[in-house]
């Protein structure tokens, strides 16, 4: 029973649902449901989707995240990053309106919720760790720029495309004259109303007297407003036919059945960016889930998480949707407005359904402009470069690896953008801990503690080198170690013993054993004695299994101290003054 | 002059260079060139080439990194990884035996000659050490059964072929009944002499009475005698009438001036497979020279040594040549024979070249299947698949590594097997870094020590969770750190102060950074505060240029000690006792 809720938390939740949660998830379902409407249809817009699916994309997916999902506030739908992801993905098997695109879509949420069920019951969910904190903050940034760049054709009224900012940018120059005016004033003026409705509308209406919330939830309906205004505008105008491109016919229906195309090619051409949409959209939800729960100390489990999401986007397949995920902004309004559980996301489903039935022939005349205006400036919020100065004052690699990642994306695309960020990340810290740090140790005179000869002053001995090494041993830092050794000991004929003080090491793996074996060999030939001192407990049974001590031409000592005076009972130099300039 | 000095490692040894250095040097160079001429053949077999080339690879080559490298005794030519490699990167853009192939072959040799050169001038030596010493032990052994099987086409005397295990095995099933006797005679009988020469003709000698070092050069002469010996069989007999296939006519010539095609589709192609040569033949290289120079206490400089190697492979491209790098077995030998400088290397050169004016004549009848033989008795001293037991035994990651090398070399080739190779080891490293070692701590009583709660019978107090954590904090453990901390809060609604003991934490990346803000700030949200204790130096300075110490909840003290008196001065709760199974 227990195994069965983890893998299906609503039975944990559901048996002690009562009518107070009820009132609170209905409430919060509603407005929900409101500001979702222009939201799905601007985000299938964003996708290259017809408008009708962002509905459908809302609709199964919300229902089996409520099933399998832990969070209890998480909102699950098409957001702006996976939706531009996914246009870029689709951009490269077919033409954006073609019956082959809408079905390459369908083929991309399954496979990208195939790999997130993959991942979850595998318990694989760490591998998003790998996505560093800063790679995802610049990739988020400039995903958004691009998103703002590619929504620019629609407010303007023409045609645009492009997967980077250069070819978003020509496609812009090259169209520019044939700006429709018409479009231009409704894109700009809700642009403005929308930003309005951000940073002025608020404060009016708390200087009205309404109450924090109220006034909040309010302003999260200026996008509705702006969609039943400039529907309106251009239906009673008749703007349609003076070249405003307006949303069309939406059928009229609820999400209907549909199967995947799961051909091999397909499937081949698809997998790497379904892979990095399902990493992409996991952590844009994880780190939404985990930001609620804990304000109410409830937990998510990540990989739960992932079964919760994969159910949703194979929903999202087989009910004529594209990728979804766990938004930010729709799951924070969620919580604001009270949601207590997952049943909160079922009644938004039905506010949808009700919507996809009865509200569709009503958008006919929406215009693309007043979806556009909504996206940029929805991630506009998003673009947030800050994180370069940050990086640049912080560490030097993590800039290196926010840069990467910001250029590529803007300048190659989506996909190369997260992919290089990730792999200059990862190659920064292998950089960084395969140069160890290496101190050449002394005893403080009158203490049994030993210190860099070049910071302190200290005693040596001229037959014995001391080296404490500040890093576990493995291979792409073990060959550093033999040189460094070696060298330090050629150099000077009068060494007799090498002690390699071992209190930072906490692992020491094969190709280090075997740099060690190296350096015990080549210093037994030219008459050096290879001591180690401090050695931990873990690192000295695997010493010990491959019988690394049987060779060593010197001794294991339990603290450096004790092997000094083993060593060099009596011929201790005097203390060097501590040199000038280090 | 030093900074010449450097780059023209030559400068140092010829201004001593006396009449004894000279006796020596010619000595050694008599022996090595004796056992260097039916190598070179034998290589160049192997690689895919006309047996001049091997002889080629092996005279100016030596004389470049006599100029340029380090090493006193390395002896540079074409090896039998690197020649294995070369064919499988040549099969790909040519046929065996025609023009196209040996001018691919130039063109290889100018890549990894310039990849080399600058990797030495950029410094970049240390990427070699990606390359763990396990993967290495796993490529060689794999690539010495691929080499064996490779030519027992010739010791049957039918056709060949294929890159990986499979691909030759098919290819001797189908062509063994085209087996020719009289081949397989020779081939059969020199490998059991060579094998006999190796195992019983060294103790042999010394009950003979010889000296140990003379016992050990007549054994290394071995191959000359068995190309003597059936060269004459073949030219006596007339065996080559008998479909007994013999090297044929080489010319008569010192090495030509040849010229590498450097077309950009072909410099495309090579490019992969002359990196991995590159790295291959320098890790082999460098092996043997710094065992070799710690012998002597002398110093290899290992980004100098690039430049020797690369300086060489391009001597190689220019001059009819194919890949090369340090050998071991050449190496050794030059060694033990009694060389001094670099200036053995170019003696040995003059004797090549003699050779290859005057002896080629008398190669014509050398058979094939002697030269195979030659190979397949070299290269398996190089298979030890104990290197398979001997990591299981030592670390289960290490063992994976090894294996996939092992397997993706049989099973796939050289290429993408040493690229799995290293592609396992850093995903392993990654992946125990990423799930750092966690210990929630107590005080043991009596005492400002603390210790993990689970190991030992500890002070704790129920408003105060303490937690150690065992690694450096980066983006790859940031997020489990994270959700350990605020799993851990979760379940317990009486905590109010969390304290991290930082002791064993060297760096805080701006991922940990921000996930230490995260943790901060939800645990303020919950009405707990952030502590932390022992923070490093250089952390704490990182820590306050980032702002984080402003918005920290708690305070950072000295001391895990200081810490918990401070926060609960008088609540301690009574020692627990230790859990019976952990």
């Amino acid at each position: 029973m227990r195994r069965l809720q983890t893998y299906l938390p609503i039975l944990q939740w559901a048996r002690s649902y009562d009518r107070a949660a009820f009132s609170d998830d209905a409430i919060a379902a509603v407005i929900v449901t409101i500001m979702l409407i222009p939201q799905s249809l601007a985000y299938a817009l964003l996708a290259g989707m017809p408008p009708e699916a962002g509905l459908y994309a809302s609709i199964v997916p919300i229902i089996l995240y409520a099933v399998f999902g832990t969070s209890r506030a998480l909102a699950v739908g098409p957001v702006a990053v996976v939706s531009l992801m996914t246009a870029a993905a689709l951009g490269q098997v077919a033409q954006q309106g073609t019956a082959g695109y809408a079905a390459a879509a369908l083929t991309l949420a399954a496979l990208s919720g195939a790999i997130l069920v993959a991942l979850g019951l595998l318990r694989l969910g760490f591998l998003a760790n790998f996505l560093s904190h800063p790679v995802i903050a610049g990739f988020i940034a400039a995903s958004g720029l691009l998103i703002a760049v590619s929504q620019l054709p629609h407010i303007l009224g023409i045609r645009g495309g492009g997967d980077t900012l250069f070819e978003m940018l020509h496609g812009l120059a090259t169209h520019l004259p044939e700006t429709n005016p018409i479009t231009l004033v409704i894109g700009v003026s809700v642009t403005g109303f929308l930003f309005w409705t951000r940073r002025g509308l608020k404060p009016l209406l708390r200087r009205l007297g309404l109450g924090p919330r109220a006034a909040d939830i309010a302003a999260k309906a200026g996008p509705v407003a702006a969609v039943l205004v400039s529907t309106l505008a251009v239906r009673v105008l008749g703007l349609d036919a003076r070249g405003v491109a307006v949303v069309g016919d939406v059928p009229q229906s609820l999400p209907p059945l549909t199967f995947p195309d799961l051909s091999p090619a397909l499937l081949g051409q698809l997998f790497l960016p379904a892979l990095l949409i399902s990493v992409i959209g996991f952590v844009e939800s994880i780190s939404v889930a985990q930001t609620l729960a804990a304000k109410k100390r409830e937990r998510v489990s990540p990989d739960q998480e992932l079964i919760g999401l994969g159910a949703a986007n194979l929903g999202a397949a087989f009910t004529g949707g594209f990728p979804v995920t766990g938004g930010f902004s729709r799951s924070v309004v969620n919580f604001d407005a009270g949601a207590r559980t997952p049943a909160a996301g079922a009644f938004t489903a039905l506010g949808l359904a009700i919507a996809a039935l009865a509200l569709t022939p009503a958008i006919h005349f929406l215009p693309k402009a007043t979806l556009a205006a909504t996206i940029i400036v929805a991630v506009l919020s998003l673009v947030d470069l800050s994180i370069l100065r940050r990086a640049w004052t912080y560490s030097k690699a993590d800039f290196l690896a926010v840069a990467a990642t910001i250029l590529v994306t803007l300048g190659f695309g989506v996909e190369r953008g997260v992919s290089s960020g990730v792999a200059v990340s990862i190659l920064l810290y292998l950089l960084r801990t395969s140069r160890p740090h290496i101190a050449e140790v002394g005893r403080i005179p009158g203490s049994e503690h030993f210190r860099n000869i070049h910071r302190h002053s200290v005693e040596t001995d001229p037959g014995i080198v001391s080296l404490r090494v500040d890093e576990s041993l493995y291979f792409a830092n073990a060959r550093y170690l033999e040189t460094y050794v070696l060298d330090r000991v050629a150099g000077d004929p009068d060494v007799r013993h090498v002690i390699l003080q071992c209190s930072a090491v906490n692992e020491i793996d094969m190709s280090a054993l075997e740099s060690l074996e190296a350096i015990n060999t080549r210093l037994a030939e030219s008459g050096t004695r290879l001591h180690l001192s401090e050695v931990k407990g873990p690192v000295m049974d695997r010493l010990k299994r491959a019988h690394f001590l049987d060779a060593l031409t010197g001794q294991v000592f339990l603290s450096q101290h004790e092997a000094v005076a083993a060593l060099a009972p009596s011929s201790a130099r005097p203390p060097r003054p501590v040199p000038a300039a280090v």
